[in-house]
């Protein structure tokens, strides 16, 4: 699964080099801050999903290569909006979009610490504006070659009027939560808000890679919805295993800093369980930990002992198991063949990744 | 054609009261951000280019509604992202998406200064994204309506491979203006900017209404590139004559405060020309007058009349009549008819305006 996984990655990252879209863009600089993210490599999953679901329908991944490399675009170009909004400074161990903008505008025009940190946020507003296009632009370039237009327009419609509200409400609740008290936010509502956030574009994906191997503009046929089924609740332990990672993982594999989640007190399902089932002292020194940016190394370490001993850990862990194996039965549900094979690797590959 | 635009305007107005676009739009506040700008009125200028265009050459205006007001849709979001890279508190006399925005956070969440800022941003950075979903979603919902599949998917690829990077790249030249000497920058790259942030947009709105007229995807036809230059220029005007309100306008009637294109030392032709144009101490008190946040009235009236008096303020007088006869003889390539006589009114219109 993982070489075929590289075969996808390496056909994604060609399509994206050889596009022209960016062409037209002015100052040079704004340029290449649109290819930056998109050309920082990556594991390519949403485009793996939707290849994979159309080679299950069709045998033809390469039909859906066009969205399959649009959905990457406009995963893209949340992550640049995303990390302006939490004012994150880097993605995948280089400076985030804003900030490497940011010097760009002290190097070229030797500006100040303040102007540079409003140009460099400016900057990355447009630079995710116009990915936006770009990703619009890769899916229209399918039409009239390997999609019909009204396969076209149907996938459009898709990603305009259902994709776009429901994943960039699940980002505003997830900014949102930053902004009242944990007791006040349900387990409920950070599920919805992952399903959104991070569910709805795999779900897209699956969906989109299926009416395509299908060839038939219906996102409402049950063989479309296993497919996405599988891919939101894929998603969803992939999301799990995230936070999980956030707390537990090693730092030098994991590539950006561990406990960061309790430092910034970011809202996630693993901290939210570990509030609730955990007591006294214990919870006392959760509640210190969580937005407190001065928690030294033997702090955390201890509320990664709380968090496991009060069952959160394990809880979690089950939740993430049920979610990939709702998954596999809705992909049960599908003909079986070497992407049906691929996809279930996949999602076995997802919870147990270490980084 | 006075009376025309305001029936114009109430249908824009009306097609978006009903749009169903923003309702699965959470949380709440979003929702109704997304909805603020276009429900604050305006003459709907874009539109009105769009139907008459298409009326000119069909008779039927309403052919183009959907497509006007996704134009409309295009042109605020702009304005919304544009308000944050600008920090400009207020848009029509009321607060702008991210000041208002900035508010929800404070009465809802208790929100501190600093917070409510980058709260009121970051969700004026969504606000501004989902309004680029709602301007697709209404062009279309023209699809199978008004709109043939095929004209519907040319209008779209025009505007993603085409408006997109133009506008996004005027926008980004302007911001970058601020950040270099004002003697490095030429009259030539004012006059680029001013055609990609706001002429653009206004050519695109004449090109699609002639396509949907004509009923012919096809954006390449003489009269089509007609209809356009004729908006190009026309917008070129309103722009020239903006930045002539922008220091010469009764503040009562402008509904900003006068100057300060002065005061914030903005790039404008007008300015520029001024600078090109005085000598001495005139220059000497212009060139201190830009950007000092703190220039008394008595400055600024002395800076009015430098710029009068050395020539810079016929100049671009001049250029804007230029333009509007240029505009002009673009639409003299057109049949004469009830909407070119429309659109040629709405030209004279652009630079009688006084507020």
């Amino acid at each position: 699964m993982l070489d075929e996984l590289k075969i996808i990655a390496s056909e994604v990252d060609k399509t994206l080099r050889e596009d022209e879209f960016p062409e037209n863009i002015l100052p040079n600089y704004l340029k290449e801050a649109v290819i930056d993210y998109p050309t920082r490599g990556g594991k390519r999953l949403r485009p793996a999903v939707a290849m994979w679901t159309c080679g299950l329908f069709s045998q033809k991944p390469e039909t859906a290569l066009l969205p399959a490399c649009a959905i990457e675009i406009f995963h893209t170009w949340t992550l640049v909006h995303d990390d302006i909004i939490d004012d994150d400074p880097t993605r995948r161990g280089k400076p985030s979009s804003h900030e490497s903008l940011k010097t760009t505008s002290k190097e070229l025009f030797k500006a100040e610490e303040k102007d540079a940190d409003q140009f460099g946020k400016s900057f990355a507003i447009l630079t995710g504006d116009l990915q936006q296009a770009w990703a619009m632009s890769l899916l229209m370039k399918a039409s009239g070659k390997t999609l019909t237009s009204e396969l076209t327009l149907c996938i459009m419609d898709r990603m305009i009027n259902h994709l776009y509200p429901r994943l960039l409400s699940g980002e505003a609740i997830d900014v949102e939560f930053e902004h009242r008290p944990l007791d006040d936010i349900s387990e409920e509502e950070i599920l919805t808000m992952l399903r959104w956030k991070t569910g709805v574009l795999l779900q897209f994906a699956a969906e989109t890679g299926a009416i395509i191997g299908l060839n038939t503009p219906n996102y409402r046929l049950d063989s479309v919805k296993s497919a996405g089924e599988f891919a939101l609740e894929a998603g969803l332990a992939f999301q799990l295993q995230d936070d999980i990672l956030g707390v537990y993982a090693q730092e030098e594999e994991w590539g950006k800093p561990v406990g960061n989640d309790i430092r910034t007190r970011k809202v996630t399902l693993l901290i939210k369980k570990a509030l609730e089932l955990s007591t006294g002292e214990e919870r006392i020194h959760l509640t210190n930990c969580l937005g407190n940016a001065d928690m030294t190394e033997s702090d955390l370490e201890r509320a990664r002992d709380i968090i496991r001993e009060c069952g959160a850990l394990s809880a979690i862990e089950e939740m993430a198991k049920e979610c990939i194996e709702k998954a596999k039965e809705s992909l049960l549900q599908l003909q079986d063949n070497k992407y049906r094979q691929l996809l279930d690797e996949l999602a076995d590959f997802l919870i147990q990744r270490k980084f």
